[in-house]
This record gives C-alpha cells, structure tokens and sequence, in this order.
C-alpha cells in the first residue's frame, strides 16, 4: 500500500461499466485512488482488507460519475457572432448576413486576426463553464484559420489550456473544414495546397491526435476528404468525420472505410452508413445544439444505431455559429428531449463512448486501473442528470486523483 | 445630494426604455443611484452637476441592462420528475408512468409531504440558480397544494424566499391548477370547496398578490375560471391565466375580460383572442421551456401579438414535470430560437415587459424614479444574452442600490 492512497466512501457510483445494472450503478460503493489512477472501485462492504487502514473520506451519500467528457468541440475561435443572430431574427437574408461579413468568414477573419493569447483567454471562459459542470476531458478542433499559420496556432492554443487549467485536451486538425474565401472555387487546390501542407506540418510539430473534416454539399466531397485521410492514414492518425448533417454523401461509410473514431452529426445517415460504422466500431457522435439551433427537422437514426449496436456519444459542438451551446448537461438534455435518447444513452454519450470518440482507454468508466477523473453530484438518481434544465448539481470535480 | 449618492460610469446601458434606439441603449452611459433607487440615467456627458462631487465606480465598459424578471415559475415544489423523465424515454405510456405514481399527482405529494423548511430550502437551490443569472425579481405560484393548508404553506414559502435572499417575490394563487385526486370527477365541488375558500384564507393572511388558473381540456373549463376570477375581483386581486397551451377554449379572451395581467403559454390563440388582449392591455408571456420540453410543434402567434401590440413576456415556468427549466437566459435563446422572437424582443421579455406582467411599475427599466435592480454583464452587444446557450456572462447584480 503507498503513501497515496485515499478511498471515498458514502456514494453511489455510476462506473457506466457494462456489467451490473443501468448506469452501471453500485450503491453504498467505495473508491479507491491511488495517486491520480483509479485503485479499485466495488461496494463499500467488499472493500478488500489492505485498504483498511487507508485515509477515508465520505462524500455525503452522493453520487460520482467518471470525469464528463465533450468530444467535439470548436471552443477555440475568434469573435463571435451574436449581431449575425440578431440579423436573421429581424429577417435579414443569408445574402445580406453574408454582404455584412458574417457567417464563418467572420469567424475566420476573427480567429486569424487574434493572438495566440487572445485565444486562450477567450477559450478559457468557455472551458471555465465545462470544468464547472464536472468536464475532465475535452476535444478541440482548428478549422477557423484556413491556412498553415492559423490552423497551427488554433492547435497550440487548444494544447495550452492543459497547462492552464486541470483538464485534458485532445487536438483535431480540421483543415477541412471550410474553403477560405482567397480560395473561392478552387476547393481541390486548398486541400492540396493548404490543408494537407498544414496537417504535415501540425504533425511534424506534434500537435495533431485526429484529423477530421466537413463532408457536406457546403463544404468538402468524399474524394476531398479521402485525400485528407490518406495522408492521415499515411502519418498514423486516426481519423473523424463531419458527416450527414444536411444530405447523405455517404460521409460516415467512408470515415468507417477509414477506421475512423466517430463520424459526427449524422442526421441524414441511412442504414447502409450505420452497418459500416457497426462494423469498423465507429462512434455515433449525436449533435443536438447544431439541430436545435439550425430548426433542422431531420433527427439522427437513434433506432438504427441502437439496432446495429453503434455506440452514441453526445457532444456540445461549441461553435460561434451554428451551436454557442457551452453546456454538456443542457446537451444530455437535448439528446432526451429532442432525439428520445434515454438519460443513460446521454450519460453514456459524455462519458465512456465519449473517451471511445476519443480513442481514449484509460477515462470514461469508474474502474481499476483508469484515471482517477470522476465528479460528485448532489443528485439522488443519475437520471438527473439530463432531466433538469439549466441547473449545474456539481458538487465537485476529481482531476488525477484530487478536486 | 445625499450621502447616498454613488454614480456607476464607464458603461452601456440598455435601459430597455421606449426612446433611443434598439434597446433604448446609451452608450457611454452614467447612472446615478441614490440609495435603492435609480436618481439619473443617461450620456456621462450630460450628468447634471449637482452629481459632480459623487463617489463613482467604473464598471469598465460592461453593458448594464436592468435586472431580469421571470414572470411565470413554479419554482416551490416538492419532489422531481426525473424518474418519470426516464420511465417515459425508456417508452412507458402515460398510463405505465400513471400506475407508477407519476405525473402531477407525485408532485402534489411530494409537496403536501414536505414542511416548510424543506420546500424553501429545495426552492432556494433553484433561485440561487436565477440569482447568479441577474435576476431580480420573481414571480412564485401556489397549485401543488390542492388544499387549503398547502396552497397557503406553498405562499409562505414564497413569501420567505424574500428573508432569505436578496430577491423580490411576487406570489400567485393558482389553486385552480388542477383537480386533486380526491375530488376526481368533481372539478365543480373542488373550486366551490376547496379553491375558493383557499384563496380567500390565503388573502386574508395576505399572501396574494395576483389570481392564476389553468385554463384547459385537461384542467378547467372557462365558467370555472370565471368563479374564481370573480372572488379575485371581489378581493380586489387582478388575474392572470394558464390560457391556450394545448387548445382554444377562449381563456386569453376571459382573461382579457377580466383585465388580466397576462395570459400565459397561448401556442393554440387565434387573432380574437390576441385582439382581446391588446384592447385590455394583457401581456402575452410566452413560455418556451414548457413548449421545448412537450415537443410541442404549434409556435405562439408571435406574428398576430406584434400586429396588435401586445406586449411579451417570456418565463422560464420552471416546474417539475412540464419545465424543468432553470435559466431565464436559456428562455431568452428558446425564445429566439424556437419562435423567432428577436434578442431585443427577447430582453424586452425578461425585464420591462415581465414587470408590467406583474403589474410592477417600479422596476424593469432604467429610469430615474425606478428602483436600483440591475444586472452587469460582461458583453459588448446585447444580444450576446439571448445568442449563447449555457454559457452565463453575469458580472454582477445589483439589488437595492448595491451588489
Ligand atoms: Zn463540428
Ligand atoms: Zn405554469
């Protein structure tokens, strides 16, 4: 027994392991940790004789859940886009938005005209909201700066939170995301000239844990996109796609031809695309912020996915345009409320499918072995959790092993 | 002058008042607050001399709007719904969930069940949720009583969130809310013999401020309202009413009938009905938590109230089983979002449109005369209240002249 060891007592735990019942639940459960990993976690009673004499302490009868994770963010941009808003809701047109500089070239011009350190700070109040509500990991894309420089700098910025704030950051290059407008109809030269020059060199400087892009009529073709991965494929990198959010260009079967982590939004993914990520173990990765925003109609194949067994993950989508929505409990809610998901679907959507999205194996459940990344909650039932709305019942974070 | 005298500068404010501009906003604003009242607003560079001497207090050029009102909660309740929440997306029926104690029934348990003390402290977690978003003043409804003793201990408790926060309360009888359990199939005896008297005792002790009920196929039909709304004549108390959510029954119309401050949800009112309220000078409060939450697909007229001038409200009607809605800057991104009400519309909702529906004259602008409850925001425009979702740029609050 080290010197380090610690056990939490007075809990229930939802582990969201897959064994025992719903939310893998262990009532009157102790936690054991041992510097900042997980020693053993099991009913209090069962507890094993050489923690006996471990420091204890009790957490009120409260309920701990791993560490949430949102695994598709945008939280690291320029500016934002509130007059935009407030455009189209007096009923200017996206013509008129678009004369008045807005839609994501604002963001663009906004994220290449900012400072390393005017990102972070911006980021970092948005990041202060996640840690609030009981976040221990995040994802964190480029794709506002379209070009090598910024692209690069959106990477350091994402990586620099982690030493500014006890939090986990996973980094996306998405280079595909948009095409700049110095680049206006010429989509293939950008990818070969801009995008895949930038990855090489967000790689060589070791910024890269993914590359994603934006399959969409709007925005990128499947050939595109596959040359993007190759040269993923080419460096090593696991890959993720923006896919079926408008229209089905079969983005997911593609990502899924890839390996990839998660195929994300989806709304327009046919059951052809589910059996292809079913099999290549890809990740659903359900956007509800970017559906409620965008008043889209069209709802994700839950039905589906759940019939071929794909793991759904849930994430806030963070972007200045199409889903400000900082909040990873109001998007558990919106899983329920809007695309019928069961509270435990959603809870499982921000944690252990979450860490899948991620290609991360050592968060996401309460067990031996994994990180000690949990969070405490003044709540009686893990439903809770996505019930309420606007309501944060952290009542602490636990981040390598200490709140 | 007074000793009292201290003058906030360096600072926007969105008075929210009828002349100017979107807003009524100033910029570069000063206003002078003389102990628990607003004394001046306007340009800093038209302060009156008499203020030269005054103690002032930058805010850095933060945006001040005034406090925010929520005009329509259930927020004293007992219990939650979060059981039910997941028995219905695991696909239980309303009988299942019925047969499992659940629906309003469990709620008007929990509350007859709970004392005093427990009401207020679960109501408490809730306001300080509302407090930490800049509001000021709340409205509070009885209805999960259902007898007499309860209808009057939930006023109570109402009443003494005001000794307990820094908060005004504005209370609403609205025995009228449902037929309990006991009185099954006698809809008629329970407002003859139970809500009737209850109101009368409730106002006897002083515990009413206005008249609510639930104007509905499900709940009360429109003679029954009018019962009660005649002994809140009698008494002297306006009304306001449940009116619309889910059917036209004409209860905006009555409403109007009786001069009623509001009438509150109306998805299903037609163009009589909104003509009625404009001649009465009835504030529409528009409720979209409850509209989000029951998926409901039919929008309010925002159309028609605007034709006709009616002024709107919108109101988180937190509640546990229909709105399990705690924001009120959540409420002002439903509001946009859902029904295209503007960000300035929006805000308009949540300050001076909300006080008229509590028939406050005294706050909900910023004006001279007005009291000194204001909300400070760390925003350069303000629509970024209603364009952000979860995220909470409060700096500060002020209540009563100080923070
Ligand atoms: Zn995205
Ligand atoms: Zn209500």
């Amino acid at each position: 027994m080290t010197k380090n060891i610690k056990i939490f007592v007075d809990l229930n735990a939802a582990t969201m392991g897959d064994s025992g019942g719903a939310y893998g639940l262990i009532e009157d459960a102790a936690i054991v940790v041992d510097g900042g990993m997980i020693g053993w976690v099991g009913p209090k009673a069962d507890l094993p004789a050489r923690f006996a004499d471990a420091p204890r302490t009790s957490l009120g009868g409260r309920l701990v859940t791993p560490g949430l994770i949102d695994c598709h963010t945008h939280i690291v941009h320029g500016g934002d886009r509130a007059v935009e808003f407030e455009m189209r809701l007096n009923g200017a047109s996206y013509e008129e938005v678009a004369r008045a500089g807005g839609g994501i070239v604002s963001t663009v011009k906004a994220t290449r005209g900012a400072t390393e350190n005017e990102l972070l700070e911006d980021a970092l109040r948005r990041v202060d909201v996640m840690i609030a509500e009981g976040v221990t990991s995040i994802e964190v894309k480029s794709g506002y700066g379209l070009d090598e420089e910024t692209e690069l700098r959106m990477l350091r910025v994402a990586r620099s939170i982690m030493a500014n704030r006890r939090i986990r950051v996973k980094t996306t290059f998405l280079g595909a995301h948009a095409t700049p407008a110095e680049f206006h109809g010429r989509d293939d030269a950008y990818i070969d000239d801009v995008c895949i020059p930038a990855l090489r060199a967000a790689h060589a400087e070791g910024l890269v844990d993914a590359v994603d892009g934006f399959c969409e009529g709007i925005a990128f073709q499947p050939d595109q996109i596959a040359r993007v991965f190759d040269v993923a494929q080419e460096l090593g990198l696991p890959v993720k796609l923006h896919a079926e959010q408008l229209s089905n260009l079969g983005g997911a079967k593609l990502a899924a031809a890839y390996g990839a982590l998660s195929a994300d939004h989806i709304e327009y993914l046919n059951e052809e695309g589910v059996k292809a990520m079913a099999k290549a173990g890809t990740v659903a990765v359900i956007l509800p912020g970017a559906f409620y925003t965008l008043r889209e109609t069209q709802s994700p194949p839950i039905d589906l996915l759940r019939k071929h067994g794909v793991p759904m993950a849930l994430a806030t989508d963070i972007n200045p345009g199409s889903s400000p929505l900082n909040s990873l409990l109001l998007t558990l809610n919106m899983g329920c409320t809007l695309f019928r998901m069961t509270p435990e679907e959603a809870l499982r959507g921000a944690t252990c499918n979450a860490a899948r999205a991620l290609g991360l194996t050592d968060t996401g459940t309460l067990a031996a072995g994994l990180r000690a990344e949990m969070a405490v909650w003044d709540v009686k039932h893990p439903a809770e959790l996505a019930y309420r709305i606007g309501f944060n019942p952290l009542h602490s974070r636990i981040f390598g092993g200490t709140s």
